[in-house]
């Protein structure tokens, strides 16, 4: 994807230099092209680029931007997975990241404040030192920013007990399109103080403000966790295993499932001993005191084992249980390294309809000849499905069947109660389904929010409302 | 307070008349009344009553009230702490109390869809059946209907644990006030599918729309619970223990404070015998499971007896659990029964000013001479203070005296990062402060909100956005 924007050295360039301190713009082409992409696969030339250091320099950027209708794409990390951050209609590319320090940590209030270019990894390990824990766990928390997260309103597997960013934000401080500062919310952990505006602004992707500080809300870090793992014959009896250890009343922190075709691949890249027998895999985790986890594992375990599981595995240490996540994430790599190209879509139905995602997926294999693969959040319904391309960036009929295949996938989708998008957000990956997976109305009050606080349109045009 | 309408028999009522099924208007001066109230202290005749049955009947409602430009107030079961469904500006009032059907309890998906009138603790028993839990837990929760709780984005005691409302509603059906039906997520327990737009109704208070149903997360019930009460000499020693337990990695399903003016009140009320020596009361609760929460439960008293407490007594099964919630609520009639006007004010401090906020209620009741009682969520720094006033209603010099008083207490407030409201909601109790508890480019952006969704301003007029 290029640029539509038409020239190369915009005429408003030099006015953006003088509106901001020496040094935060740049126009190398090397920049440009750095900061135009993330871990989907398009690509757009900003005109410019932006690297903020304050607040201020943001709102002067936005201020600027407003009074001359330039496009402003924001970025944090740029690891997105669906091209939310890449400037389609070039202008100012605005990367927060160096905005990244952890202002205040204080258990006391059980809150963090942060700038939004902090990576999310750096402050759950600076907040688990003394003691504390900030949920939200997306795969890319090592590479992601907090800002990322808040724009999308990450998940990650952590959330079937704890649930998604939004819930764990308490105050933010937002430069809006207009240069305005709106500062919202605090560091209380109850407060209906009017309308949430919060809310709005958590998964807006860009399209509304340029969040420039934060106030998060952490909780006591559970003392211990305790990991169980199971392979099953057929997938159908891992999802039913979900359900009944819901059903019993587990609150697991964890419970994630994967498909034959994902283990087939893992086995292949790892070496056959890596997993037991099985056609699917579940991992459980438990959480609380130290004394009384491992007997709650336990009674886990008989609970398993009895609903047919081949093999059940405990994980009674930290080191046990890191290594378990670390399995979890090979089989993601065990995926890229078959070479294919993986669109890994993060759909989401609601659960009891894992078992037909997954038989569904199998149809779409058979009818297109590509491989899908299916693992991912299955207490919350969150099915990563992931279409493995072959030449999928060099081959234009390839692409055009890889895309023909996702419009089947997320017609089923959206035909079957499940939601395009579960924690990535829509981006430009997205895009294309958007209208079809919300109402005529829900679409028209997108549009009149974004003309109530974006009249000129200048944040992260070219995405979902248009 | 009177109603600001100057007719009485309006022009427009044949045609609303008309545009409903039989029976569903009412103009009859009873009913007006009893329409027109909450359980706060304010009340304004509307000029007639809707009591819809039926999504189509409200859209009917508010096509024709949006054409006339005549304003609706929606209600639910009228049973909020702040005036939030009293009709200061007239118009219509359109119950949806009759709409009050459970459609659906699904544990397979981990969700529940409700009509708005259903009673909260009606649904809880419903869903507790069939072993699922929705947790929100407001002291109301036998009277106040489940669209009320959205209207507020209500809380309770385990909000500690649990979270809000709104991190429990997965979909919404809303009339918009043209009578539109905005659809809006759905069962699917994540979903970023675009903007936030049922975070934008929760907590809305009826300004922006009138929800007609609901699709609410439901997650495993806890197999048991248990709990501990403990008191101590001072209310500063209750706190830190609150921080004490948080920073000890526990993370309770309930942590509530209670003050020593409001323990004199229950020994006084239900007799000396009842409540062991201290000036401060603290419940822990813990949930789990069966086999291990009460090797938990022993590890808490023993930290909670370290702490300094008088007295450290547990409950270990479901009765005795039960008392202590029976206790908790009979704090609340206790100062009731003082014969006093309790104004009761869900104000939230940040965690650290706990004992902050009881010094500053000691230093009221010392420069006012009117008692402050103080007791509620500590782990949210939600704490309900209570201002008990004599003859509030009856004499004009002591509620002015007792409104000067809340003035001194909400300044306080907002100067220490504290939020005026943390549950109940703004409505006409909080109007008076929230300009000065939301800055000038949030207040603007609540207008530009409203505007946008209520351009002719029908919906809930007289509240908090004007």
């Amino acid at each position: 994807m290029e640029s539509l924007n038409e020239v190369n050295s915009p005429v408003w360039l030099a006015g953006l230099i003088q509106a901001l301190p020496e040094c935060r713009v740049s126009s190398a082409e090397a920049v440009r092209a750095e900061f135009g992409v993330d871990r989907w696969h398009a690509s757009a030339m900003p005109e410019a680029v932006v690297q903020a250091e304050s607040r201020d320099e943001v709102a002067a950027t936005l201020r600027y931007a407003n009074e001359h209708k330039i496009p402003v794409t924001t970025r944090g990390a740029g690891v997105g997975y669906v091209g939310g951050c890449v400037p389609v209609k070039g202008g100012i590319l605005l990367s927060v990241r160096k905005m990244d320090r952890i202002l205040e940590i204080n258990p006391a209030d059980g809150v963090a404040v942060i700038e939004p270019g902090v990576i999310l990894n750096d402050l759950q390990e600076a907040v688990r030192e003394q003691g504390w824990y900030y949920p939200p766990d997306p795969a890319s928390l090592k590479e992601c920013s907090v800002g990322g997260t808040i724009a999308t309103n990450a998940g990650g597997p952590r959330c079937v007990k704890y649930g998604v960013t939004r819930h764990y934000i308490l105050g933010l401080e937002v430069v809006l399109p207009n240069g305005e500062i709106l500062e919202t919310g605090g560091r209380c952990h109850k407060n209906k103080t009017g309308l949430d505006l919060i809310g709005m602004f958590v998964g807006s992707e860009g399209l509304l403000g340029v969040v420039t500080k934060a106030t998060l809300r952490l909780i006591p870090h559970p003392e211990a966790r305790a990991m169980l793992t199971a392979t099953f014959g057929e997938f159908e009896e891992a999802a039913e295993a979900v359900q009944t250890i819901l059903n019993s009343g587990w609150q697991p922190s964890g419970l994630e499932i994967t498909d034959g075709f994902t283990l087939r691949a893992a086995r292949n890249y790892l070496g056959p001993e890596t997993l037991p027998d099985g056609n699917a895999h579940l991992i459980v985790e438990l959480d609380g005191r130290k004394e009384t986890v491992l007997k709650d594992l336990s009674a886990l375990k008989d609970l398993v084992t009895s609903l047919g599981a081949i093999s059940v595995e405990e994980a009674k240490d930290k080191a046990a249980c890191e290594a378990i996540w670390t399995l979890r994430r090979e089989f993601s790599y065990s995926l890229r390294a078959t070479g294919l190209t993986k669109l890994n879509e993060d759909i989401v139905v609601p659960r009891s309809k894992l078992v037909e995602l997954v038989q569904f997926a199998r149809k779409l294999e058979a009818d297109t000849g590509i491989p899908v693969a299916c693992f991912g959040h299955a207490g919350d319904g969150n099915i990563h499905t992931n279409l493995m391309v072959e030449d999928y960036d060099t081959d234009e009929a390839a692409r055009e069947k890889a895309d023909e295949a996702l419009d089947v996938l997320f017609k089923w989708i959206i035909e079957n109660d499940g939601k395009i998008t579960g924690e990535h957000g829509v981006g430009l990956a997205k895009k294309r389904w958007f209208k079809d997976a919300v109402t005529p109305v829900a679409n028209d009050v997108h549009r009149m929010l974004k003309a109530t606080l974006d009249p000129n349109g200048i944040l992260n045009p070219g995405k979902f409302i248009e």
